[in-house]
């Protein structure tokens, strides 16, 4: 049986393949994918070749925010049948490492991530994965919206991180889809007050339609909140946040500056400030889902663009090519109905 | 009644005045002051004027280590009497504020705190506190140990803030005193691991001889710490330390970096560590007692050099002029038995 | 300058009698008294003269669910002015406590709280309260709403006890306003899916309305409950809620059974249950201003009945004489305009 | 390749008989049996035939606390070597549920554990684990230390359900091995005050030995313990621990009375209490090891009877038949030198 994948090849680099579905494992199970949303992660893979200590060395297949429906399981798959429309944890972890057993499974070190070199990610007609990764979405769900529970982990994580508390005054650094997202979570967990900076109006504009408090970087004065989400990764952009902090306040760093930061130590020890870094997720899917399903958190808006798997090239450099976009949505399977 | 006071009239400047008591507030509490052991603020303001935002800008009475023996009390004390033996927390909070209200009374905006400018210290025959800033100690704690409850007390908030578990494998940086008895408060606390770093063998040895695992700074290859108890203050010490924590590590940062501190945020990221700024301490008296009371934690062996009131400028210089020192006490009744 | 207010005289004897305002203390504020709830507890003091363990001794006034304006302020009053629309937090703490220095000031044993013998409450026209018991509310509520903010609190702090995350499946047991509040907390905190049980039909309407799932008690089957809030105070509802727990569950008890409970904890060990008792609240108001403000909880729905001072017996006795009753409201300066 | 284990073949009736070693899966392990407390579980069982809801329906082996020596390791053992000492965590969970995934795999409901029907224990010569349940002991600790970590962990987890700070005063209820094991845990955790409670004689003066202040029940009056650790499963218990609890101190109910457990949660709920039941522990042998290992826990004094394997039943029935006991320890091997 054979799929159709958006392969990168070399920097820039990607082109359409004809590829053969691996064996099933017992508990595997085949995605015929139906959305797959691009992530800055993939846009760096695809023009720099790496992120960070990850280094693309061969083809690999990009996309790990993904929704789709089971279309095959394997001999000993009970808890998703063909049909069912799910979303998709890309990362499967090892379940016996330290990490692991004490609840921190998204820190295992042989954690297999999606596109996450060397392991291909879902930007394909189908996607293989043990049914431990699937997550049953609701019919009233989209499968667009099923792909972005994965950026809205991100938001969820970020706020557990930060333990936030109802009534929290919030700042969000940072307006692309996990700053809007992050801030969306925040409000929906109790925060009485969220404000989103960034730098560019288009993005304000969103977090203002979404009904946020927006400032733009640099122009803001309060210096009481008790939250701060760092989600835009720019230099400064944490040293600036946490000047902003109430003493005892708490910051979480999702973004992830390219250069060491740095930081006036002595002054933020005498606020008492913790700083939690975030890495990911766990244990957010039913979470996410929840809160898209009631209508708490809007992902669908976020999405800004969409791609036929053709075109994931374009999809992936939306963000370079369009300043005013969020999010672009590849959807594998739109024209012919998937795995063939 | 009078009594006399180590006065810092000037940067390296310091004179014994006689002063005169204040009237006392209905819970104030006259203490006749046994021991005030010397911390490097002490040193820094005599010999900078300054530590951070905070400046000397006129005559003042350092230390804030205190311990004593109450001598007159006010019309309202129910707390103490005449005779108790009692340590002293230097900070006084207003009791209204919201970080008063929430238990984190260290943290007040109007805190008024012994020998932090403009308020004057303990380096005196005696001192007026409010009696609820005293905490009686036993008849086996002598008053140099009652003084150094305010560092261990800085170990033990260091502990609290970095979350520390039992069975923690903790990296101390910093054999100073606050190192020293930080890394005594982690192992009273379930620590199965306690490894000190510092660059002085002198301190290293103080630190062996307490029976931790000691290592040269720089020195050492594991990577598998839980915790770290950042107690140095010098540059690159955080960064460093953060790299020998495990994934999910968490770290406190007592020590006070001069300049700015740079990180790696990327890296320590995947790690998801989490760090935590440390400013004092808050509830830790009691803890403090029953720690040093029941032997498990030594605070008498700190002790290297002692002094008369008179003698106070050498005390507050020891640290610079004799390398291989701890602790200095100054005890300023020792030879004529108090206020006159 | 005199005032009415409504005064139990004796078991089932409330008569309005006219009193002298009290000389301020420096920060003592004079509240005109605009809305009073009425809770469960002031009907058994006027009806039993007694409960638990506090017994009415003498004449006292009820009611401890207020809102109001500010009518003078005492000379050191800076927190609010002449005019401020105000809710009022019933209790007042020694703020010297073990208790209140760790934050935990609602279980101060010093404690005055409003209608709790022997300090009289608010259903008067004019009340005499500490500023810091005050907290101004948005013109956009009205005072029914700010004195609503006193059962919210207990609904807030419910959440709180019981740990409740994001995500979390909530059991609410009573449909009372305690319960229906409690719940919309919950759902506020994202809880992700709560369900109100309790043996009123009209009660459960009043949940069901608010978008609850709803179950007559005893009649649900579902085993897989996070969280139980007990608010109902019956007995065997708490054996029965804890039962409905999933492994690991938070339960948060609320309600107060006349007679001792009796629970399995053999079966409940096996599950590893929490189970936190509830004294009232802490550090609650701001938060129930932020959720009463920004819609989402309704507390204003809630108020089924309203009574002028005269009738404040009619007022207490409400839920006894009308089942189908949810919360009433005396408006003690309704029509004369308050303190003559 | 036979080993010789005891086998309750029904009520009070155990017998000596050989087996067969099953064959290995690929990550099991041999372990040459050296030393097996015996628990009142194992006790119940044989005169029962049941503890609550598990019962006994066929041939079993008891016991589960385990140490001894790796004998043969299956084709993908990688964590241990043949002769490692070892100790045995009984507990094999699933790895997949949602409790396992969360870090509370404890509570695993496809939990097997050694000697809960219908699995099998270790009073045998030979067990056969996974390696994961095998943690490497050092040379400097007995194997009779090694078993004796098991009940260790559930002083230990006690202690953490408890959330047990530093400075805590803690009242411990019920001087036999879990009792004196976990008011060691509290002591070494940081407990300032550990006052242990019992009816009787032989086991108070076991607890005042190891340096616990002692009551006998009923006879204390003191009012501010901060935690409660109830050990004895005693009727009424619970409820006379509880009362004695401070405001907002907080139990763990370790025991497992045989009936339901009355309690005046009114007055409790005044306190605002927090009761944490506890079902075994998890995470713990790391902690167990380092405790004993470095001497803050002594688990060899409770020692006071040793068997051979022949004398099993004798070793089952040591608290039933001499009061004057604590922990008996069968030693399958010490005769013989094991798996023949």
């Amino acid at each position: 049986m054979n799929y159709r994948a958006a392969v990168m090849t070399g920097i820039d680099a990607l082109e359409i393949q004809e590829r053969e579905l691996a064996e099933l494992a017992p508990r595997d199970v085949v995605v015929r994918v139906e959305a797959v949303g691009v992530c800055g992660s993939d846009t760096s893979y695809l023009t720099h070749g790496r992120i960070g200590g990850w280094v693309v060395d061969g083809p690999i297949v990009l996309g790990h925010e993904v929704a789709g429906v089971v279309e095959r399981v394997g001999t000993a798959v009970t808890g998703v049948t063909v049909g069912d429309r799910v979303a998709i944890e890309p990362g499967t972890p090892c379940r016996d490492c330290r990490d692991c057993i004490e609840g921190r499974y998204h820190l295992c070190p042989e954690l297999r991530f999606l596109a996450t070199p060397p392991y291909d990610g879902a930007l394909a007609e189908a996607l293989v994965m043990d049914e431990r990764n699937l997550f049953p979405i609701p019919d009233s769900m989209t499968f667009e919206e099923g792909a972005l529970l994965e950026p809205l982990s991100v938001g969820i994580w970020a706020c557990r991180r930060a333990n936030l508390q109802p009534g929290d005054r919030v700042l969000v650094v940072g307006a692309g889809p996990v700053g809007v997202l992050a801030a969306q979570v925040a409000r929906a967990l109790g925060a009485s007050d969220v404000t989103v900076v960034d730098v560019s109006d288009f993005r304000l504009d969103v977090a203002a339609s979404l009904g946020f408090a927006t400032e733009r970087s640099g122009e803001g004065e309060r210096r009481d909140f008790d939250v701060l989400l760092e989600c835009s990764g720019a230099p400064g952009a944490l040293a600036a946040g946490l000047e902003r902090l109430r003493t005892g306040g708490r910051a979480a760093m999702v973004g992830m500056p390219k250069d060491a930061v740095t930081l006036p130590l002595s002054e933020l020890n005498v606020k008492e400030l913790t700083v939690s870094l975030v890495n990911r997720y766990a244990h957010s899917w039913p979470t996410a889902i929840a809160l898209v399903a009631d209508g708490r958190v809007d992902v669908a808006s976020l999405v800004t663009h969409r791609y036929p798997l053709e075109e994931t090239q374009d999809a992936l450099l939306t963000a370079k090519r369009i300043p005013d976009s969020m999010k672009s949505v590849v959807l594998p399977n739109a024209s012919d109905g998937g795995v063939r």
